[in-house]
């Protein structure tokens, strides 16, 4: 069917209102106003820190406002009103989702090891976002992939590669930065896996991961084709780290059976309790062994820029692999997971294939700035702006400032924990992560159950009144109390404060 | 080592800067100023479209301003000018960043397959990003979960799914859904593959995927396992459609052998040339073949907004996993790629696994709520506020008028390209991409290898002016010029002006 003219000149104008500037600037500025104001109630703990409600209801108020948008396709509105109605539609908008969401930048917020981000990191995120700097090829995204290349050099160094031989990308999430490091792993140790695929072959494609491995650690193996079952869990010592001699008995049973290890998965730090595996003897076994060692270090990968903690990575630089998500510990935005080879070479083993309607063939040298040749991601978003502006903005000192805050918070926690008698602390924190049970009197000689039981009522009352946000966990069987130190601006007595909120919560249940 | 806490009070001090509400709202006024300027001189035409520079020159820069941050880790400032410093360096690295990027929003964008967003958009992603509103549990990002399944209901609605009894999830680009998608299938037509892996099967899985598919869908074979040699190409016929007759007789050749089947991927539209596979009677053919149905329409799935064009997806709905990116023909910023499942129980055959610090056991009833159930990605980015608040904001008429209006833009061209005669237009476009070849009579009894690589060289010289943005692809073995019209705010003039551009260059060349 042919558009008619007179439908596509309404169509135009609606369009030219939806990219006018003036709309932007005006709606912009006024947004800005709501933030700050958000920010700010929200930091000096004048507001809830979750505003529970239940999802279905949520879904069902999300859909209203859906379907009953501001502008029905109508002329006649003149443009100063125009302007204004988007305003306040918008900033009406920002309140309800503002009033209805997770508040990380509440120093009550000691929940999953997702941050209260740097908020001006936003403002860089959102000049790539608004101007869709995507990249899969250079032309699309010239400035994006040259920030990405520039942050990718600078943390490799500190991670402490050597310059110009190693390689990494910017991709969405720590997830798929895994998988994209274990499937190169894959392609490697297998040499024709990408095209002849994993049917046929036996013995069956092992990969050995720490016991405490991330779920997108083993879902890999489940995504790869190796299959779940083929997963080998690494023995952990007492301190839940990965233990160097087992995995070498581990690797050499393997290698005795002539299973193909596909990599040895370590974790810097693990996400039970934050345990950090000690990676140069690890990266001695593998390399004896001659096995590929990934390390996902997504959560702890930034302990490189503190003095104080960056020894508990002492090694990481012998990884082949290795993930670091700037969005947990560096503090910006998610999503900005890295991935780093050792080898440079390596980051085309990912893939094999090419899209002649993406790359120029006369412009080889181009190549290596085609971010889509190595990223599982075909349109990819600017998604290392938020950590370049903030380093080019503050430093790397900011950097080392969050970790050593956050670190010091826990161990600070943990001696709270300590000081009570009804309290059980379960480990000295090695990183910003601290998991405990509470155990009051009058439960000291409940069977385990009621004891486990009761954590997950006190969390869900706690959570629910809005006074803090922490998570529960498994621990050996066991059900826990878990918190992470994902907001800075978190004191010693904001964590006093929790231990009085679950000790009232715990009063009101028993 | 334990912190001094002299060296903390200044680590705390720095970082109160950093989160400082009243520096975001300074900051991010001076940006929309910024921002809202930049829009105004690429959208009137006055400024390059690329600003084009080598990658290695612009790697350099990007990293001397990583390394000559702001504010080294010094106190003494007054507050008024730690703010105005903040300002001031977040205005300078924007400006830098504008003037080095791709301008999509310039008129005379024609390039890949990634729209010039509505800017507006980019203020609803930034109020998600800049709070962090991740997901993976309900509890961390209630409103954008909320959100995200308003947008899944209300899009999957118009795709003509019944009403609860579809899902769908939001995820991070077209690859990463045509990934989880294809994985499903894996899933529910091998039964253990998840757990038991793909080693050992005989006869090896194949995947039937049309000849043009995008190579997401290709490399998905060689990611889960399958292995690239075990796609099976989906013949096309004359507009490079999938041919339902053939398929039927694919399918039957591979039922014989007792191959098993993971899925057939169609394409709505393919990439080469925009072309739509008639989904109904390819819907019938896996019907009858009990084969899984999966249709890439990343880039087509939005004409379900448009009563004039929707007619291209007739029969979408009978597929068993369907791929719409919202940033491509719904014009939001990158990444917000929707898959859907008309089954809803298939939703969770994607993954078999539980990760115990996330999922609390006593709040079964809001694991429907807890993306990262169904999800590759674990934290996420709330990645649907943009289309949220867009439809919010202006309602659904906007999507189809965006639709409308580009497509309507390449039915121009094509007619322009035909009344020359030096140009040859090689399709008669279904969607907004319009592919063509450039051969003046100086050109016209050249041996093909030379007027290829004149498109090439044409395609440099024009994307090296600035004048104009398009792409090279190749088509049948040769190579061809490619736009896709993915600024609505581009006109029939401008296109004009791109042919005297072609032409023009072509001179200089010749």
């Amino acid at each position: 069917m042919l558009a008619s003219a007179n439908d596509l000149t309404a169509a135009r104008q609606r369009i030219a209102a939806a990219y006018d500037p003036a709309a932007l600037e005006a709606a912009g500025t006024q947004l800005m106003a709501v933030l700050a104001e958000h920010f700010h109630n929200v930091e000096s703990r004048d507001a809830k820190v979750l505003n529970w409600n239940e999802p279905a209801a949520q879904v069902r108020e999300a859909r209203r406002l859906l379907d009953e948008f501001l502008l029905p396709p109508r002329e006649g509105l003149g443009e100063g009103s125009l302007v204004a109605s988007i305003t306040s539609r918008i900033a009406a908008l920002t309140r309800e989702t503002l009033a209805r969401g997770q508040n990380l930048h509440h120093p009550h917020y000691v929940g999953h090891q997702v941050p209260a981000p740097i908020p001006l990191a936003g403002l860089f995120d959102l000049v790539g976002t608004i101007t869709n700097q995507c990249m899969a090829i250079y032309e699309m995204g010239p400035w994006a992939t040259a920030v990405e290349h520039a942050v990718i050099d600078a943390v490799g160094e500190r991670i402490g590669f050597t310059s110009g031989r190693f390689a990494g990308l910017v991709t969405s999430g720590g997830s798929l930065a895994n998988l994209t490091g274990l499937l190169t792993a894959r392609n490697v140790t297998l040499g024709d896996a990408w095209s002849a695929g994993l049917s046929g072959r036996n013995p069956a494609p092992v990969l050995v991961a720490q016991a405490d491995a991330h779920y997108s650690v083993t879902r890999s193996a489940g995504i790869l084709g190796l299959g779940t079952n083929q997963i080998i869990p690494a023995a952990l010592d007492q301190r839940r780290r990965m233990d160097p001699d087992q995995l070498d008995r581990t690797l050499s049973d393997l290698r005795a059976r002539g299973t193909p290890i596909i990599a040895v998965s370590a974790a810097a730090c693990a996400t039970p309790i934050g345990a950090f595996d000690p990676l140069a003897d690890i990266a001695d076994v593998c390399r004896r062994h001659k096995v590929w060692l990934h390390v996902d270090a997504a959560h702890g990968g930034a302990l490189v820029f503190s003095q104080r903690h960056r020894h508990l990575l002492a090694g990481i630089e012998q990884a082949d692999s290795i993930v670091c998500d700037a969005h947990k510990m560096m503090f910006v935005p998610a999503l900005c997971a890295m991935l780093f080879y050792k080898n440079r070479e390596h980051r085309i083993a990912t893939f094999h294939q090419d899209a002649p309607y993406l790359f120029d063939p006369t412009a080889t040298e181009l190549r290596d700035y085609d971010s889509g040749i190595v990223n599982l991601e075909c349109t990819k978003r600017s998604a290392a702006f938020g950590v370049w502006g903030i380093w080019s903005l503050l430093g790397p000192q900011i950097f080392a400032d969050l970790v050593d805050v956050t670190i010091d918070l826990a161990q600070k926690f943990h001696a709270l924990l300590e000081a009570t008698d009804d309290f059980v602390p379960l480990h000295e924190p090695q990183c910003n992560i601290v998991v405990f049970r509470y155990e009051p009197p009058e439960l000291r000689d409940a069977p385990v159950e009621k004891i486990d039981a009761f954590q997950l009522q006190l969390r869900r009352a706690v959570i629910e009144s809005g006074e803090f946000y922490l998570v529960q966990s498994r621990l050996d069987g066991r059900t826990i109390l878990r918190t992470t130190m994902m907001n800075p601006l978190t004191t010693e007595d904001d964590l006093r404060g929790l231990l009085d909120c679950i000790r009232s919560a715990a009063r009101t249940l028993l």
